[in-house]
């Protein structure tokens, strides 16, 4: 049986003036015509502007490119769905039956878009700051788990993009040896650039990996001899 | 010789508290590394949200995919950009040397961007409301020039896409005849689907046309016919 709306509120932290409109938020396109997919597309653009303007405060430095993948990791399906599944949104979505056969509730889709749902009616039911408040609150885990430095860009593409902005040629990358046994090799990899007489070597447990640490090691280089 | 960004700010009805924001917004990358982009990020999501509120209220019987096409017909850089020209934006842009020789001001990413930015800032100075009442006065215009009609499918694309549903074949066309002097032609269409005996004829000044009003008249026959 379906389980009461009332309990996912409280289970939220929620309170509606409106319960009609977060039941509203609830409910599957194959439910009826009254269902959330105008409340999403509302839900949707908050949670937009909202992650972002937590970006925009949290990361002074960050440049848009980074801010944009930052905030990509953070919207879309896939990590909307693994919020909703926590909340145990499944259980009180109203579906079609032929969704529900087929297990819809289940559904990243069908999840994600009833949780940017509910930040559409939480909105029109609250205004901008308590909407922004929940969404701020139940991004906590994530935003915390962001790490600025894992959105750089990886050392190879950060020395190719100076190589190219500089009208150079691109780095050249040499595997000198390959030692160990199958699946515990190691590769070490020579990188050189036009503009340095001085190779760096990295080392690593595949043949990119090492490329990579080399690629690190050139850009210290470079940064050093300006 | 560059203009006074007051001269700017008055113009747009807006008084900073911060006037070194502004000038932020109005600053391209090329200038130098306290520029826009940060604020254009920021911007941008602002105004996506301001223009799905609005639409969400102005059109509450449109679906979420209405919403969304007619969302896209506002906010995009070639209409952004338009904005910014009658703005005069170009006149008081911050850019780099190489841009302002080869134009930069007049073209439409620096100007949607620059925009945006403007936004991005008004919001971190002003807030949501100010910011939200200042876009949708921005946006007064292109608002009222929408017709929901409009981003109605056409009929030829609602008359395939129905016959598709349905798993029937799909519509004919035949033009029937072309009459007129050149430049004044009119063309007579036939529009046929495999389950009515009746057809349809359309007339237009192009074939296309033509096509549209017969699928227009044979979409009306199909409804009364059910």
């Amino acid at each position: 049986m379906l389980k009461n709306p009332d309990n996912l509120q409280k289970k939220l932290g929620l309170h509606f003036t409106d319960p009609e409109l977060f039941k509203v938020a609830l409910t599957h396109r194959s439910f009826g015509a009254n269902n959330n997919e105008r409340l999403e597309f509302l839900g949707d653009s908050i949670l937009g502007f909202v992650i972002a303007r937590k970006l925009y405060d949290i990361y002074p430095e960050a440049s848009e490119g980074v801010l944009s993948r930052l905030r990509a990791s953070l919207v879309n399906e896939g990590s909307l769905a693994e919020l909703a599944r926590k909340l145990q949104l499944g259980d009180y979505l109203l579906l079609g039956t032929g969704e529900l056969k087929s297990g819809g509730f289940r559904r990243d889709s069908i999840l994600s878009d009833a949780l940017e749902a509910i930040m559409g009616a939480l909105y029109l039911d609250q205004g901008m700051t308590s909407c922004q408040q929940w969404i701020e609150q139940l991004f906590t885990e994530k935003l915390g788990g962001l790490s600025l430095e894992s959105w750089r860009k990886d050392p190879k593409t950060q020395l190719q993009e100076l190589m190219q902005a500089r009208k150079l040629e691109l780095p050249d990358y040499t595997l000198i040896t390959m030692s160990g046994l199958a699946h515990e090799q190691t590769f070490k990899v020579k990188c050189t650039v036009s503009v340095l007489a001085e190779a760096c070597t990295g080392t690593g447990g595949t043949r990119k990996k090492a490329e990579q640490d080399a690629a690190e090691k050139m850009l210290q280089l470079l940064k050093d001899s300006l």
